[in-house]
């Protein structure tokens, strides 16, 4: 069969993965794909030195891809809104099909464009966009389709991940391991997109969406980072037989849709707890297939490639079918009911709290009784020895209530006066089969 | 577009699971597969108590769904070799797509009936025949399309992890734990087809095919199973950092293809080594992906019906495309160069040992001795101590060598006046990124 044409719009890390792993495994991959995936040309401002671009046109407009009538795909990996916005679109517009790594493009843009995508009959695809080499886009849509989905959570910022488990390894704090991973090219100068959860929640967004077949929310996710976890945080947890990681996590029920990112303390015997440095899992409950677990490397130049190439595999399968069976499925085209997504303080969930006592008895009592009188159900509470006058450490989990409930117990308790300073609140999750 | 039309020849479980979950789930799989799924025929000598077939056309005959000519695809679930043998080849030469969870079949005919499947144009789909609901087969064909394989390995008999898990878990010898899982349902009356290894061989036939391109070689599979494993060595492997698992594995060298089934250690810290009770889970290393795990039910009957009904979308997409475009990818076509599967000789690994020695000075070095005039280096020995007069065990973990020169350092071992019995050998894999 004919070769299928391809364009590179930015030759960076992900890109210059892209273009040397077409090459190097030129041969498997037509094998698989039934026919030969060709470069045809590359659009860069700067070559990339690792990339022996001399049997390809090379030139540094974008709009040039969109332009030539040989090219099939648009890969788009020149990152950002503005500009890759405007290539993803006049590529669709053009007839050509898409392929992007870029995830906050599609959790912002994304209607748009799949609306765009279908009525052009052309297919954008975004694996990469989620999850760096892990095929979990492709696992929910397609190896998972018999399923409805309960819920699904996820370790989707490796720097998080790599941050919360040094902490955890080493029993350095946030800032010290923060400093490691930007000496060793895991976290940006300005790490705010990684540790505050934006990432994450482009990510969360996209994978809702497919989950549950509803429009992509991610100006409605709930996200909170990870910069104000204490390692002190850490090892209480581990003494109760949880890790904390940082998790995506979206959920369908009776009410709607919970879409949150944020920490979340799971239970150690999890296999998600076991995830650790810079590596991204994926939890799926399906009603048929119950937990399934997806693990690999988030990031990094050549797993993100991985995913581009799978993306661009299927874009040759789709073009020998007519653009509408093509269309439904690899684009979002089928849409369940529209979902309402929750609002935080409709959400449930297990908490545990820290707080800092003066050292006074009945004070444990105080803080049984507010939580009491919000009919919320204590776990455990454990008040740590200190020396006498100091302040006493008061760790609680608690069952099961809602974010608004708990919003007012934690308001109450630091108005106490026995209580110092703010109540620590990170949430709890079990993971458990349902 | 048209609904699919679809036979399920055997209502046994795993049937019954896809019968109800194509019911209960049938909006969310039509939204998904672009149209709908529809049974239309049910072959199956006892009807299934859990299934309300009242709509349905059942019979008792499996051949009379392939003489239907309203009948797109047959769901062979018979289980077994001859009758499903002829089933399946049958419905392939009435031109209808197959689907089936019968590893035993594709394992042992499979070279013939894609053979055939080619040649008349058809799909012949088996997901569901390893790791269960794991969506495994889809990953590493498209999922992992870019890659160079290097190897994968797998817990992927749910009776064996099992055991293993639960012997470590409570200390309990194998006929113990094996009686539970018996009492439970995980284990047969008669378990050897999963205690030693032949359902993994089976699945790990399959799944080298698949990452490999190359043809089924499962009567080249070596296989070794988990029934001589003593409490004493998983204590011991846990105290050196390992667990025992029961993997089957597959790799690819300069020299050709590793094909194995056997009890493994593997490094605790390892994500694999944490799969416990009945789950499955499958590593695979690709070249641009690096490492990747994908982890859960490898059996019952609704994670089963998950993986046959994924197959089942699958065959409705290829049936908008025409043959050629079609084959190639849902089918063994393309396939590499036939790599020879290694004779176990010569097959490199790091080993465990554990024997029993005469409590006399210098046995340590006699021991010690045989190893080195082998070229096998030690990377630790560790005597036991035990009361006077006892026999001594001596544990010993070696670096990499040959099977041919370990078995050879074994029948030396065993030939020394000092040493008592037999001597326990498991091979070690350290799983890492390469």
């Amino acid at each position: 069969m004919k070769p299928v044409k391809i364009a590179i719009c930015g030759l960076g890390t992900v890109g210059g993965g892209v273009f040397n792993v077409l090459q190097r495994n030129a041969s498997e991959i037509a094998r698989r794909a039934g026919r030969p995936l060709v470069v045809e040309q590359v659009a860069t401002r700067h070559v990339n030195p690792d990339c022996d671009t001399s049997s390809v046109y090379v030139s540094d407009d974008i709009f040039a891809a969109v332009a030539n009538p040989e090219i099939d795909v648009i890969v788009e990996l020149i990152g950002g809104y503005e500009a890759a916005y405007d290539l993803v679109m006049q590529a669709i517009a053009a007839g050509k099909h898409v392929v992007t790594a870029n995830k906050a493009l599609i959790a912002v843009h994304g209607n748009e464009i799949f609306q765009a995508a279908r009525e052009a009959g052309v297919v954008v695809a975004f694996e990469a966009g989620v999850a760096g080499g892990i095929p979990i886009i492709k696992s929910i849509r397609e190896g998972l389709t018999a399923n409805r989905i309960h819920w699904v959570a996820g370790i989707i910022n490796g720097t998080g991940n790599f941050i919360l488990s040094s902490m955890s390894e080493k029993g350095s704090d946030f800032n010290e391991v923060l400093a490691e991973a930007q000496a060793l090219g895991y976290a940006e100068a300005d790490p705010t997109f990684d540790v505050e959860g934006i990432d994450a929640a482009h990510k969360l967004a996209i994978l809702s969406a497919i989950a549950f077949g509803v429009p992509l929310s991610f100006d409605k996710v709930y996200t909170e980072g990870i910069s104000r976890i204490e390692i002190e945080d850490i090892r209480q947890a581990d003494a109760l037989g949880f890790a904390i990681k940082h998790l995506g996590i979206t959920r369908r029920t009776e009410q709607g849709l919970e879409l949150r990112v944020h920490p979340t303390l799971i239970p150690k015997e999890r296999l998600l707890a076991n995830v650790n440095g810079v590596k991204n899992a994926v939890m799926v409950y399906g009603d048929a297939v119950g937990s399934t677990l997806f693990y690999g490397s988030g990031a990094g130049a050549e797993p993100t490639a991985s995913a581009v190439i799978a993306d661009l595999v299927d874009v040759a399968r789709a073009m020998e079918t007519t653009p509408e069976s093509r269309v439904p499925y690899l684009a979002f085209a089928h849409q369940a009911d529209d979902l309402p997504v929750l609002p935080m303080e409709e959400i449930e969930t297990a908490y545990y709290l820290r707080l800092l006592a003066v050292d006074r008895p009945g004070v444990l009592a105080k803080v049984a009784t507010v939580l009491s009188d919000h009919g919320i159900s204590i776990e455990a509470i454990i008040q740590k020895d200190t020396s006498e006058g100091e302040l006493v450490p008061i760790i609680l989990m608690t069952h099961r209530t809602t974010e608004a409930a708990m919003n007012e117990v934690i308001r109450q308790l630091e108005s106490l006066s026995d209580i110092a300073g703010g109540v620590m609140r990170i949430r709890v999750e079990s993971l458990d089969d349902q």
